[in-house]
């Protein structure tokens, strides 16, 4: 029988973090996380599929908060004015308390090929479903995935000089510099 | 002993698209493949890891042909510019010949999540070696991987036009054209 246990998912998560960055990804059990916090095998196969998936949960509301910045932005704003929308909503997402949390998440995926795989189709699925609100607003092809996979270039591009250690902006002040500068490129 | 086969290589790639697209990829074992041209499971793995990398041999020198189109361009072209040059360079390396050949692959890609994760890994590193190159001629950054990550959604977009059965432009054009709808949002 397995018990109901309280906050189970989130010290399951915490744990898994603080090992995989220790010893490495790889390097680690499911079994090893849940006995980090005295729980069982199990117990840790009920909250996630896999360990890679500890990384990635939470995916769903991670895409839900840039589709919530898309249906905030008015009727008659710009492709890229909708998909700024949807970035500014997503900065919310990723408050500087998160930072630190982020900072370590990113070191681990960075490490292995696997983990970076999982989170560029992570990626790439959030740019898909932009496109798809898009063109539920009106926008046409090739605009519509243009302008979302533009956005996310954007989005990713700012996220990691968010994360870099000489970095103190918060991620909404970022994302319009690194706006800015792809519109003076565009320019030029 | 391994015998050396002439065109090995090239018979097993031509017969693993085949049955990837016929039975479907997981449903495919590299002895399938070898045996469906005569020869054996070892002759397979002499030539490709994994079934996985059939469908990815020859990334460098994908990734090359984008690099050799920076070299190429001016000095004193703007990063966007640059990558356009890169993109030009990459559309030889796709014809008209090609493109029968590169929709049963992308068909493959599609339908398998493994597949498309190690696609975009592919487009990732692409990415990170033309932002690289763009380094290299002095762009600084974020400049630099922004200008690749867009050049990169550019190619994507337009290479996915360029499968879709009612495009019949050479994919020099459709980039072109992509090209122009960028600059168009980017204006907006």
């Amino acid at each position: 029988m397995v018990r109901w246990e309280p906050g189970a998912q989130e010290r399951l998560a915490a744990a898994a973090l603080e090992l995989y960055a220790s010893r490495g990804f790889e390097q680690t059990t499911a079994a090893d996380v849940a006995q980090a916090v005295g729980l069982t095998e199990r117990t840790f196969f009920r909250y996630f599929a896999d360990k890679r998936e500890v990384l990635f949960a939470g995916q769903e509301h991670f895409q839900q908060v840039f589709l919530d910045g898309v249906a905030a932005a008015p009727d008659d704003a710009a492709p890229l004015e909708v998909v700024a929308f949807a970035l500014r909503a997503a900065a919310a997402f990723f408050p500087d308390e998160r930072r630190g949390h982020s900072r370590l998440r990113h070191s681990i995926i960075s490490a292995n090929p696997g983990l970076q795989e999982r989170e560029l189709f992570k990626m790439a699925t959030l740019s898909d479903a932009i496109a798809g609100a898009l063109r539920g607003r009106g926008v046409s092809e090739p605009q519509a995935v243009l302008a979302a996979g533009t956005g996310v270039t954007v989005f990713t591009v700012s996220y990691h000089r968010w994360l870099a250690p000489d970095e103190g902006r918060p991620l909404a002040d970022v994302q319009a510099a690194t706006f800015q500068d792809l519109r003076a490129l565009a320019h030029a």
